[in-house]
């Protein structure tokens, strides 16, 4: 079994971002710690609402001192209006773990998709419903953005959990060599 | 006249990110304080690349105290496949200004075409050659980055001179009114 780990997961966005802090360890039940969305205003200029961005997330990193830190991958879209924004919310996420040395990953939206109910193409609603059972709430983390953030923390708990067991066993066959 | 001002010209990139730093003000000769072109490794990890521009950014702020910064806008373009990129080496610009209290523009670049050669589509030689013979240099400021960051700066005095003028008109008009 694996070391149990805390992960907060981050949904980027600038106008909502999802921040979600899940903690556990692979075939064990993991727990919900706190989930909460950052919103800023619209009617403030870009670089203002990088900054509470940063102050949001440095709050939440003090506060709950996680492990590692899960944040969704952003692909250029010509298709979305909020891309540039949601690039640049990931960025300060990004900064902000990794100026304090923790481990950051990115995960894309089919990887977390696939990992929380085992197919990529799953909706919003499907995703939610997932995220509800597994972290065994009474109801769906509202908005979407909560959920998406806790299902990459689920995410990166499996994930890392199933990477720790791989460089487990290839120690071990290493040491019997 | 208006009052000197120093400007810190941002060309955000996470290849290479150029800043340049002019002084001046509308009407008088500008002068070039300093030039560089930031660059990070396309083998570290994003979050690790963000830092190191942090980093460089926040100590051209110490060194050099410009009264305010001039980014880059950046537009979703699906052509590009470094847009991403440049967006959120834009957030670390905008987060590093805004959270000192300094006052941000974002210029774009046929705004910076415009106010440095007097047409918005001029090409980078274009530019080169204005940036060159506006802050009297024996050369263009090489790479493209350098020249555009510098670019920025002058665009940002500039624009920044004229609305000066404005509101300095309102208020007399306005005392004497």
């Amino acid at each position: 079994m694996t070391r149990p780990m805390r992960v907060l997961g981050i949904d980027p966005g600038l106008t909502r971002m999802g921040m979600g802090v899940v903690e556990g360890s692979v075939g064990r039940p993991l727990t919900l710690v706190d989930v909460n969305v950052l919103r800023t205003s619209s009617q403030l200029p870009v670089a203002e609402r990088l900054v509470s961005i940063e102050i949001g997330i440095d709050a939440w990193l003090d506060e709950h001192r996680p492990d590692a830190v899960a944040v969704e991958r952003v692909f250029a879209r010509s298709d979305s209006s909020t891309i540039m924004g949601t690039a640049q919310a990931s960025a300060i996420a990004l900064v902000c773990a990794a100026r304090r040395g923790l481990p950051v990953a990115l995960h894309t939206p089919s990887e977390v998709k696939a990992a929380v109910s085992g197919n990529g193409r799953a909706d919003k609603a499907q995703v939610g419903a997932m995220v509800t059972r597994i972290l065994r709430l009474d109801a769906p983390p509202k908005p979407a953005d909560a959920a998406d953030a806790l299902a990459l923390a689920i995410t990166h708990i499996w994930r890392g959990g199933a990477q720790s067991r791989l460089d487990a066993a290839v120690a071990a066959a290493r040491s019997r060599a």
